[in-house]
């Protein structure tokens, strides 16, 4: 096999391979060796002294086209390039392992089909929460459920922000600049603390789920930026806590599939799931929800997933089996409707910020009530600052478009500092 | 495909093939067909309206001697009747599923042997947590990690029992009685209170974990009757709660299992869990801390587990690999020597139940101090009943030999109105 990236995750992948290899035979049945590996800086890398590959290259053509290799671990990341190599091993008829899941979610069903085609396994454990076998799960463990929702924890980045931004009561921007100063969030923190990478993440667990393809582009998707320890204080007092939450449901209308910043209940083992951790809790028709936790990135929780990935298909090459192997556990996915997140029904937590004054509650009272939304609570904790009071009102269950509706009509509101924020509350987990 | 057995497991198993045909058929490429069932009472047994089977038999040769059944599901329990149906099916060159822990745990190796020769499959995903999917995860889903220790809640009941006496304060008799009332817990609850249902999960766990095969009888097992209302008391104190926990290290020694009643701290992801569900937490050496939580038993959560099963040799069958399908993720078991749980080192709760006088404490600390065991606190709670006084002394980590010794040697004291209780604190988790 070989190896393309040597960054991260390539490093823990090779590191496993040599380290374990005595436990990777006694599984596999053979050894598993690495015969070319390839990184544009490879010149510049320290293989693990166990491993001595015939051929060190700075080019991935070198290794897609060894024939010493019959499957290619894609570890280099991104789109382009990523995809490149992944086509040109599969007409290289070689199978193929990629932690790719940016390339996942954009291409993985077509990439899936030129390898069907061609004989060969594509497999992508690796792609979504590094350290749990979620793909295994969904894919063969539950197989014989039929999924109704789940629920994930998929950002390790924004859950570290979030959780500290709890702990310690510091607010959003001097959280990110801690963990990027620690290096737990990149320079341009965007597509972690946006949502975009949970949303690639859920894309492609939703086709595993469902058995659907899902454009990660059209997922709801909200950020944490506006999340601030004041949410989590009065969060506390409905006995909440506040997560970034990947929600995937299938009901009759269709699927509903988002990601948004959102209250969960304490007691709720989601709640539970801090730092730079990951989770899946998953509902299904008859085995009802279990849950999956583990580490979501980093070299060797990731490397874990590749190399078991690579022993599957090991095993599946060694039997002749390679190209019935659907990455997606479905054998076609269907091109599902999605539902619009905003016909869902939730309760919300709405939090104000405003010039405080007399009649505000009656302002907004009778904006929710002309919107037909139930108030519920209204929570004010102890503040100094008048001119910028934090009050949160929660309302009864109510669609996101009835509650935008609502909010929309509020913005002008003279004594708002800034525009009202909605989080809807999953009360169900 | 044939199903023997329609009790609880049996007749969930049918119903989620008839119920989720649709879902299963996108899955395998093609419909999962039970051909034959049989039961002893199948007469009585009435059939989901989608199961309409050629076959129904009171004898389960029938069924596997029909031509029309490649699969056959064992799903009678016990170790007698299905041992011999089994071994039956195997030679009659058909693959196995079966959700039997007794059978798996004191046969699963030689059966797989047998099944090897044979070329057809063994599997077992349902023998262990029903509801979760923890083989699959041990055998492909993290297959490429070296797992140093396991740490599993695998009885449903006994935890339920544990959890109610925590959360009401009733005694142990009081709350088994309620359990057994409620159908959660059998007349005879021996299996589940006394451990040893618990330790064939944990003997199977660990020969997926570890590729070796250990005897269940080996297993260090105590039960949890001694669990009083005071200990979890002890225990808040203390951070902790209580759980019958399984627990299986590899270290350089060897293996080190155990099923006993130990303190977890609240803050343990383990701590959460609650009422009858099962959970597993791995501690893997590359791919660190994974946790997996689910519904241990109950006909529709095991259902699941038989149905992927059912599903994944259906598929090696199509692709003609099922004899190379190894149930324990191994080619080879092992034959392990066990380190004794005993030369192990904890931090201990002792807890004492004495007929208070002066003097207690002295007596017990000499023979703490001249077993070299180090007193980290002693914890008394406010009492009214001076003749069967409760109270905790708690030490620094000790061999469980040390610890024992001292025990034995505290027993024929005067005041002592019950041997004390010695309980591990597994901090790490």
């Amino acid at each position: 096999m070989g190896v393309i990236g040597l960054g991260n995750v390539g490093g823990g992948t090779l590191e496993i391979l040599a380290q374990n290899r005595v436990q990777i035979e006694r599984k596999l049945g053979c050894p598993l060796v690495v015969t070319a590996v390839s990184s544009r800086s490879v010149a510049k890398r320290r293989l693990p002294a166990a491993v001595q590959p015939a051929l060190v290259s700075p080019d991935w053509r070198d290794v897609v086209a060894s024939p010493e290799v019959d499957i290619v671990a894609e570890l280099v990341g991104g789109t382009t390039t990523a995809r490149e190599i992944v086509e040109s091993a599969i007409r290289h008829g070689k199978s193929v392992v990629t932690a790719n899941k940016e390339l996942a979610a954009i291409a993985g069903l077509d990439l899936w089909l030129q390898a069907r085609k061609a004989g060969v396994s594509l497999a992508m454990e690796a792609s979504v929460c590094g350290g749990i076998p979620i793909h295994a799960v969904l894919r063969e463990g539950i197989a014989g459920d039929r999924i109704l929702a789940f629920f994930g924890i998929l950002n390790g980045t924004s859950n570290y922000i979030l959780t500290e931004i709890e702990r310690c009561g510091a607010g959003f921007e001097q959280v990110l600049q801690e963990a990027q100063d620690l290096g737990y969030a990149e320079a341009d923190p965007s597509a972690d603390v946006d949502g975009y990478d949970a949303r690639s993440k859920l894309a492609l667990l939703a086709s595993l789920a469902f058995g659907a393809h899902f454009e990660a582009q059209a997922i709801h998707t909200e950020g944490i930026r506006r999340i601030s320890p004041e949410d989590f204080r009065y969060a506390a007092q409905l006995g909440c806590t506040i997560r970034l939450l990947c929600a995937a449901r299938q009901d009759e209308l269709g699927f509903s599939l988002s990601v948004r910043p959102s209250l969960i209940p304490k007691s709720a083992i989601l709640a539970s799931v801090l730092g730079a951790y990951n989770a899946v809790w998953v509902r299904g028709e008859f085995g009802a929800d279990t849950f999956y936790y583990g580490r979501g990135a980093g070299s060797l929780p990731t490397g874990v997933a590749v190399v078991s990935d690579l022993m599957r298909v090991a095993r599946a090459l060694k039997e002749g089996h390679a190209g019935s192997m659907p990455p997606f556990g479905h054998v076609e996915l269907d091109v599902a409707p999605a539902v619009p997140v905003g016909q869902q029904k939730h309760a919300w937590f709405l939090r104000f910020r405003v010039d405080d004054r007399p009649g505000i509650i009656a302002a907004l009272a009778s904006i929710l009530a002309e919107c037909n939304i139930s108030v519920d609570a209204i929570l004010q904790l102890p503040s100094e600052n008048k001119r910028n009071l934090p009050f949160v009102i929660t309302v009864e269950p109510a669609s996101g478009e009835a509650v935008q509706a609502a909010l929309c009509r509020m913005i002008p509101l003279p004594f708002l500092v800034e525009p009202p924020l909605a989080l809807p509350i999953e009360a169900g987990l």
